[in-house]
């Protein structure tokens, strides 16, 4: 170990995305993973032959690195993750990748380097154009691969994480799942990247594995030299360069407390979600294919909430079959069985979907083509998808969820769908679960204002807080200059989930939320008194609510509820609940301060 | 006349759009306004003081003609059109365009025809984008201006319509405002046209010289030959090539009882806008500065229900002063005195105003930094457009109308900054009426679920069903893919519309609507029924909701939607309104069959 002289002052403070919890206190060992330039020229005709072959050869060798992966990880203990690999290998498979490079190589006689940058850059493009942020993370996977392609083409080796043999502080500009994925918890103590966000596959594999890890810290490497002494706080997503000696004295303190929390809240996995006066409620994952399942059931999910189904659809040639469909849904379905999950139908825009590789014009796709009204468009598309669906359902507790329902109009015409499905499997003697239960996201205005009508006409809610919160106020969160507007707790958002939930309870039907909201133990007080019965979040949230839960009763959220209702705007809602909830939990509420 | 033996078939039917009311049978005489192209070229270092000579010598030419147009029509009574005219005079001083050009010239090394052709581009993009269609429409003026600009400068003279001698339908790919007013309604008696909208200026102007037109019948000129027999329905916005025996009786029969309307709803503009049971209702009318003033006083309009601001700060190097402002709005409120004139505030985005011309960045720009939100961020802007309207509500009945209110806070601040404003004025000894009306437009659902805590703190609703129906069912009507989702009556719009009208009720303010939804007979009575104490619609339009109003009792219309919202879907609602206005005026909803 070298220590490391700099003129950084002490103290100095990156703040970034906080990606895994925990924190380490250690010194940083920069690896090189500096994206390469792909460098375009034309090549003479002689020379197309020798370049398709190069990248052949590039895409043998990736396919072995990641194989030696694969199999170095499967002694450990992240099979549950091997998926991730195994989706890279994959993409090392595409037929849209691999003949879009060899065709521009022997069409339009560019070098293989540049050929692979060209339809790369049609990829990400599908992908940047996606506006929920966990699917647009998985461009990284393109990256990824994309990045390893061309290292292999230009002839570089790597220099692996596996060999790293001291305890450090991982500093890298990004990190590849498979980089990530070799990690030992023994010698790397913590992470942290130029790149990155919450649900990139690094993250979830580091909260998988229990490091602490910071990410999207943007100029982090180049100020950053190996050996300097840094503090990783995966909970408020900084790191401290250079600490004094009173941050390192507070910050080992904070690492013996958050222990002791750390396990108090895993402790709770295995209590119900439950009010003091014996109120269920469900708290359930929000996951993708069988990636989180493991995750989910070790923080006590009771069942999935929402099972997004974008992922099968995304980034290959051809729409993905019933029967590949099928075999998805029933791995989730049985992996969680006894206990419910919810798949919610294809909620994207027709644009993401390939072959047809172009990106939306219109003008506010937020208001456009989308989900449910995409899916009666393609009805083909659509019914392939329920009948995989159904027939999921002989193989455990499904639940089919629709997306961005606006009307009852839109809602028969799915339901008059389901029945044809329902009737042909009938004809073809095929296993379907009859009472599967049907349910909608309510995420439009309109649905909220008129959810009496739509309650009478499916069996459970389930509250998509994000979509509704943005139609609402007319706001794209995503937009920097409007971003402030965003308030979940506008008074008019309180009183369309008091609507909603109070016309699911008039027709006897249960209701949820599957928005980030529900995973904020901020507001859990707040959505008892609304009356929900089950909260859907990211896995890891759930302990955290639940420890709110269970030190609750539901008259005091009524109570907190209508005392909230009365305050006219938005800031004095926030503030009037802060309050409270750090009254009331004052260790959960307090942000330690750095 | 030549008459033209064709194989068009009989009674072939083009569709466009009905840009202003009547019926005329005649021959076709088309004439030539297609679009010529101009041709980008280098020049030589040598050449460019040519090419600077040449295009200045088109301005000088251009603008020579347009004086021309301008006394000639001067001795007509279109005087109070001229505007347009000086509209494009001023186009054609603009620095940004002439200094753009000029530049390109000798910078870039452009030919004259280029540089235009470029500069244009840069104009035009900026109009694209933009949302409201009627300031999108204004974007034909820079148009119209650059194809006289490029006709001049290849040297092309342009066959004048106020030569035209016979009874004709004039037939062209598209008409510049100056064109239209050289119509000689003795001579023209009517037109149709490939391009243009409802709210052009050539449209505007067809309505005020009372000649039939249809609009954006997009190859009509392609397939139409001079001499043509030809029936222009501008009730319907239907061509009838080639019309039948029978259809011509038809069509004569249609034009004497039309007339006789047309007579009889004239003659409503004298009575003032009441049910029969005493209920007033004000009727006013749209308008953008000058322009339909004197359109709206003959229609009978009782005032300015939204008097736009955008039109002044647009298509220029800087926003315009205080003064300017001041003139603007005085000139309406006197116009209109003793009516009230409501005066709208910035509607745009900031993308919207030069010299920054530059197109947003923004993924949906409907839900982005657009009106009272970009007002509040540009305080000196926003600011010198309140001083301006306060300074004027000396000379006149003045309201200010906030757009795009989302909850209280943000109608604080704007509060905050009108009394900032009076007392500034006040200080500076300067008139204004301190107790000028404040209201905001509902138009975001937030806004309307929140009625009764905005009316508290307001002088007047008005409503803008368009934002609203497109927030409530997150449709951009825009949108080809998902416009069959915008529908005015689908039910949580109509409960939107009684949360809003209960508000203002409660709170004893007057509530308006100055959305298309006022505009359509179709739904008068329903609003009546609703409680609207106001709506507000382009002018020629009050007639026909006047002569709605004047024939039913409140009682009837509450009557009519309490029917209206058992019904739950959007269709159902539709047919039975339909059913029940079909019922009681089979007159006006029972469309001529062509």
């Amino acid at each position: 170990m070298v220590l490391v002289k700099t003129n950084i002052p002490e103290d100095t403070l990156l703040v970034g995305v906080a990606a895994s919890p925990g924190i380490a206190l250690g010194r940083t060992h920069v690896i090189d993973r500096q994206r390469l330039s792909a460098i375009e020229r034309r090549v003479a005709p002689g020379e197309v032959a020798g370049e398709v072959a190069a990248f052949m050869a590039a895409v043998d060798s990736s396919k072995r690195q990641l194989n030696e992966v694969r199999e170095t990880v499967a002694a450990r203990e992240l099979a549950e993750h091997l998926y991730i690999i195994d989706t890279h290998l994959l993409i090392l498979e595409d037929r849209l990748l691999l003949d879009g490079v060899v065709k521009l190589i022997q069409e339009d006689f560019l070098n293989a380097e540049g050929a692979l940058k060209r339809t790369l850059k049609k990829f990400r493009e599908v992908f940047d154009a996606i506006e929920d942020e966990y699917l647009r993370e998985r461009r990284s996977d393109i990256d990824s691969v994309g990045e390893r392609l061309l290292r292999n083409l230009k002839g570089y080796t790597q220099q692996p994480i596996a060999g790293i043999s001291d305890q450090v502080v991982v500093i890298a500009h990004d990190l590849s799942p498979a980089d990530t994925m070799q990690m030992d918890k023994a010698r790397v103590i913590g992470f942290a990247t130029d790149l990155g966000g919450r649900t990139s596959h690094t993250a979830i594999l580091a909260r998988s594995l229990g490091i602490p890890a910071v990410v999207g810290l943007e100029t982090l490497t180049v100020r950053v030299p190996s050996g300097l002494s840094v503090i990783v706080d995966g909970y408020l997503g900084i790191l401290i360069l250079n600490p004094g000696a009173a941050t390192i004295t507070e910050y080992r303190r904070k690492q013996l407390i958050q222990a002791a929390r750390d396990e108090e809240l895993l402790g709770l996995c295995l209590l119900p979600g439950e009010t003091l006066d014996g109120v269920r409620v469900h708290l359930r994952g929000n996951v993708e294919l069988t990636e989180e399942l493991p995750l989910a059931l070790r923080h006590g999910a009771e069942g999935v909430g929402l099972f997004r189904s974008e992922f099968l659809y995304l980034n290959r040639s051809a729409p993905p079959g019933e029967e590949e469909q099928l075999s998805a849904y029933r791995a989730v379905l049985e992996a969680m069985a006894p206990q419910p999950v919810t798949i919610r139908s294809l909620d994207l825009g027709g644009d993401k979907l390939a072959p047809e590789i172009n990106i939306s014009d219109e003008l506010n796709p937020a208001l456009g083509l989308r989900a449910v009204r995409f899916s009666l468009k393609e009805r083909r598309l659509f019914k392939t998808q329920l009948r995989a669906i159904f027939r999921a359902s002989a193989f455990g507790q499904a639940r089919l969820m629709l997306p961005m329902i606006s009307g009852v109009a839109e809602l028969w015409a799915c339901r008059e769908l389901c029945e044809e499905v329902k009737a042909e499997l009938t004809a073809e003697g095929v296993a379907y679960d009859p009472g599967l239960p049907i349910g909608i996201m309510i995420e439009i205005p309109s649905a909220a204002l008129i959810a009496d009508l739509l309650a009478r006409e499916v069996d459970f809610f389930s509250v998509g807080t994000n979509d509704l919160i943005q139609y609402f106020l007319a706001v794209d969160r995503g937009n920097e200059h409007v971003a402030y507007l965003y308030e979940p707790l506008h008074p008019a958002i309180l009183r369309a989930l008091r609507l909603i939930c109070q016309a699911a309870r008039a027709a006897s039907i249960p209701v949820g939320m599957c928005g980030e909201m529900a995973s904020d133990p901020l507001y859990t007080l707040v959505l008892l008194g609304l009356g929900f019965d089950e909260l859907s979040m990211n896995p890891p949230s759930i302990p955290r609510v639940k420890e709110v839960l269970r030190q609750v009763r539901r008259s005091e959220g009524e109570d907190l509820l209508e005392q909230l209702l009365t305050l006219p705007t938005a800031s004095e809602i926030n503030r009037c609940l802060e309050d409270e909830m750090t009254r009331r939990f004052p260790v959960l509420f307090r942000p330690p301060a750095p």
